[in-house]
């Protein structure tokens, strides 16, 4: 199962934080902060939404910072995602 | 009796959530969290709404995810329905 | 005395919601649960309403699913009404 | 002296809620509900407001029903008014 | 010094709510009731305002009703002046 | 340094309100009423902001009025101005 | 890793206050008021954004003040940035 964003909806999977003792183990992410780092899972096809134009500017495979407090949380097959407006999108991670 | 959503509502049938035990007996769910899967039962024929032009992108038959807090709900002949905008729904749940 | 709505108006009657015991007896309705089902008594002419073109969608006799905490209750010799806009009204019941 | 309101705007004269009693006395209303129907006082010119083109659909004189809450109170000479855009009144009442 | 208002602002001046006694005395205004009765003391040039044309319809010297909370009190030369919106006006008080 | 005001934002510096006593001693002010008057310090370019073109109508030096609750208050080099909306402003103080 | 912002979002980095003391000992900022002076570190394409087109007036290594309250607060690589929408910048800070 999958989901398939509608209009200018993006799907998002949150990137688990990861911390690096000193001694150079990864610890998987205990931070309190809520991460807004995710990567995005699936992209809406854009287009006339709310009688706006829209056009996609970020793809699978993206990392994404997004706004606290938006979209909606879904889960699905036990795997948790985030869905959000493109527009809540406010950057991409690059290397 | 059945529900004809106008303009750009759509009539879904929440989903049960559906837990399987080990041993691979379903339980119907009894789970706490609201689930946010839903079928749709009805589409409205889009159209003109609030002034902007609003093509529908769902369809009978659908599974979907739709936002929390959004829509009607109504009882008809026993049976519980939400009535949302289709902008209230996010994504189609695919195979 | 009668209501002439006016633009995207419509006037309803709350129908009551009936309940049918055992034996068949059907007792007009004491459900705490305040039924959203109601039938449209009269329809605004719709056209220019706020800026936008409204074409009206329903008609006299419509059996209609509308918004929680839309509308205008109005009382007129000693009958009771609810005014809303169209656009709250998410969708009519068929047979 | 006379109110003369601007825009969409409309003068309304509240109606005296009235009772009879079962010997045909005409009580005025002591009814604790603020009745919502009103009598047309004035009616502004339309034309465009807040950028938007309006036509007056009331004249003077009409009984109406305006929404709860809405409009500004003014009082006149004594007499109290109040003053309401076109779109908070719902419904002409008609004979 | 005169305030010059922008746009479709427009410079009040409050009328004193004036009580007239049995005796033909004009008592100053002691009203607990904040008249909402002004005198237009200055008007806008109208034109371009938040993305929509604005004809100036009220003049300097004219008696009016304005909302209830609107506006900008402003203090000059001892003077209290309220500048408000000519939207924020709902009607000329005429003779 | 100084600042340089973006869209239709004007950076604005308060006046200090004075009292004069009766003996003539011009007093800097100490009234408790935040005076609203401030001198226009830098005037942004206007254009199109926010969808909708603006004409910037204030200019260097001129002392004007704005809204109560406005804008952004801005602490440069130990100087505080406040940078507001040219829409904020509602009347130019002239002599 | 970077951050590349969309649309009309600006990533800013906030500068910190510094305070001299009468020794000519400049130290860190200690101060207890948020300064909202930041540097802007990269820009988004802006274009069409919400139905509007925007264009970026704001360039990299710019200082600005932005809105108290306005963005959102990002993490990476434990180096804090905040991403406004460019509306948010109300001035830049020139020599």
């Amino acid at each position: 199962m999958k989901l398939v964003p509608l209009g200018d909806k993006v799907v998002l999977k949150q990137l688990v934080a990861e911390e690096t003792t000193k001694s150079g183990i990864v610890l998987p992410g205990q931070a309190k902060e809520k991460p807004q780092q995710a990567e995005v899972v699936a992209v809406g096809p854009g287009g006339m939404v709310d009688g706006k134009e829209v056009t996609m500017q970020v793809k699978v495979g993206d990392k994404v910072i997004y706004s606290k407090y938006a979209g909606t949380e879904v889960k699905l097959d036990e795997e948790e995602f985030i869905v959000v407006k493109q527009n809540d999108i406010v950057a991409i991670v690059a290397d």
